[in-house]
């Protein structure tokens, strides 16, 4: 494949410079995003121009008509020209997925990157040489207490909470049906934040229970921001760390093994097993590595992430079976999603 | 187009999610280049494992291991592992691109990206807010003069130099080719900077003078930093908005009319018509939109970072013809090469 690549490119290096150029078609559609030009367009009735959305959204007219145009050259909204006027709407993938109202939307995902995220990684540099992340030369924040970092206000923390939710809106189905859960009728997410990935378990095994175990201050804001009209899952405070796990059929721990290193995850596996009912289990959902490390492209930039905030990193199939193996369990099975998180399942 | 875009979005944004880690792939090169990976790879006689290149960059090997699993997964590196030990080697495109030493590199243009326009960026919803360059929010600089912001120091002179150079290293064959100037026998590259387009003309066009005017300070820097054995290229101290301008045949104005406004624009292109022997010509070497602005998406890149980086944008070719004939030029023809830039001629 390198070699395809690189053969193509020596004229002109046109995928190169597409490349180097992604940071601003990403901050572009942050910028979008955080302006509100989306919701706007899918509130709207009639698609509208440059001059009407920038006074309701309070920008410049210039600024705001070359970041509809690179939107719409990247093919996130439409235009039509009518007797020389610009007149903007929104694609169906914009207003399913970046729309703030949409059910579907990644809003406080891209918030959360474009205000975080991005900035951390202009550091990513310093990430690699000195091994360990960067929150306290983006952030001025101790880099060892990283949850104290992510949660460092309670702004913060919602807009990490909606990175999480976003995430399992769209992937949370995926990773519900990876395996038959259906035998294990209680199911508690350790970690599971805003309860997206939750809810996505209760619809598909109604006859189970769901609860979300996280911290004290991460559940009041899941019930004041994101609790749903006929929520059928539980919320419960706790500290899987330093508190007690209650007993249940099935654990889920979705993207929390990437944040720690392996003598903290061990320990909480660990733990995790005795808590666990006989004939029980834990699903692990994680983005994976190939066995040779080399991809998918999405876990790869995963892991870079997770050196520039947290202490981790993804692994391969491999690593997790040896993990879970060492804590006890057995009868490990890998799904890969072909999206960006895939699911292992082991049994107690 | 967008409709296609979009359908096949809706079960799972894939290309949506891509446009959003694009930032990531592109610091992820940026890092590369600023911690010498290329350029180690390139001098290596031999494919080398992480642990050899993390000791030899000074970097973590867990980090540049990542980085590098990184780089292969987008055909950037490549990899082949023996009895368990991967051994990274380059490709032919990094050779030729990213390698500092390489005479196509464009390794300082992406250290002046990864260091001055991707922190610019982090502000481009304040610039569409504002309608104006983010220099000062984002280097504390004023967003007036913006020269003095871009050549705040004889480092980042330098830098900037060397993404003009690029720019010119690789493109500037297309645009000193895009018309057959070899009957201008004398020819002027205002704000020429490090030379690399004159060197173009000058290899082209061998029976003409060429001659690089700019700012002292920046004609001193050329002369230091770029300047290369059997150089045919003339360099001239002057400033072509509050100085002289000599007569000659040819005026290139390359990436200068995108930086102002229409007033500043016009201005100059009277006193270049004033001072441009008969039957001479201007040419201007820029991103050219589409004349209904949405698109090529490069361009459109390129007018928001206008935006956040100087005072002007980019045009369609109407809109140069418009100021050129103003200005006195007549018979404009317009070149699209299909690459980054473009390239427009006009006659006295």
């Amino acid at each position: 494949m390198a070699e395809h690549l690189s053969q193509s490119e020596l004229d002109y290096p046109f995928k190169l410079l597409e490349y180097l150029n992604g940071f601003r078609i990403s901050k572009a559609i942050f910028s979008a995003c955080e302006l509100g030009v989306f919701e706007l367009l899918l509130e709207s009735e009639k698609p509208l121009t440059a001059g009407e959305m920038a006074q309701k959204l309070g920008t410049s007219e210039d600024g705001l008509e070359r970041l509809l145009d690179l939107l719409v050259a990247i093919e996130i909204l439409n235009v039509e020209v009518v007797q020389g006027t610009a007149y903007y709407n929104s694609t169906d993938v914009a207003n399913l997925y970046l729309a703030k109202s949409s059910p579907k939307s990644l809003h406080t995902s891209i918030i959360y990157q474009s205000q975080t995220i991005y900035p951390l990684w202009n550091n990513l540099a310093d990430a690699v040489r000195e091994g360990k992340n960067q929150n306290e030369k983006t952030f001025g924040l101790p880099s060892e207490e990283i949850f104290s970092a992510i949660y460092r206000s309670e702004d913060e923390m919602l807009k990490f909470m909606g990175l999480m939710n976003s995430t399992w809106v769209i992937d949370g189905h995926d990773i519900a049906t990876a395996f038959d859960l259906s035998g294990f009728k209680s199911i508690i997410d350790l970690g599971g934040c805003s309860g997206a990935l939750a809810r996505e378990l209760a619809k598909e095994y109604p006859s189970s229970t769901v609860t979300v175990l996280d911290l004290p201050d991460v559940i009041q804001s899941a019930l004041r921001h994101f609790a749903q009209e006929g929520d059928t899952i539980r919320f419960q405070e706790g500290d899987f760390f330093d508190g007690e796990i209650p007993s249940a059929d099935l654990y889920i721990l979705a993207r929390i093994v990437h944040d720690w290193k392996d003598d903290k995850n061990l320990k909480l596996l660990r733990k995790i097993h005795t808590a666990c009912n006989t004939g029980g289990g834990v699903l692990i959902a994680e983005a994976l590595l190939f066995e040779n490390r080399r991809g998918p492209t999405v876990a790869q930039m995963f892991s870079l992430n997770m050196l520039v905030q947290t202490e981790g990193k993804e692994h391969p199939p491999s690593h997790y079976t040896h993990l879970l193996n060492e804590a006890g369990f057995r009868d490990v099975q890998v799904c890969r999603t072909g999206k960006s998180y895939d699911a292992i399942l082991a049994l107690k």
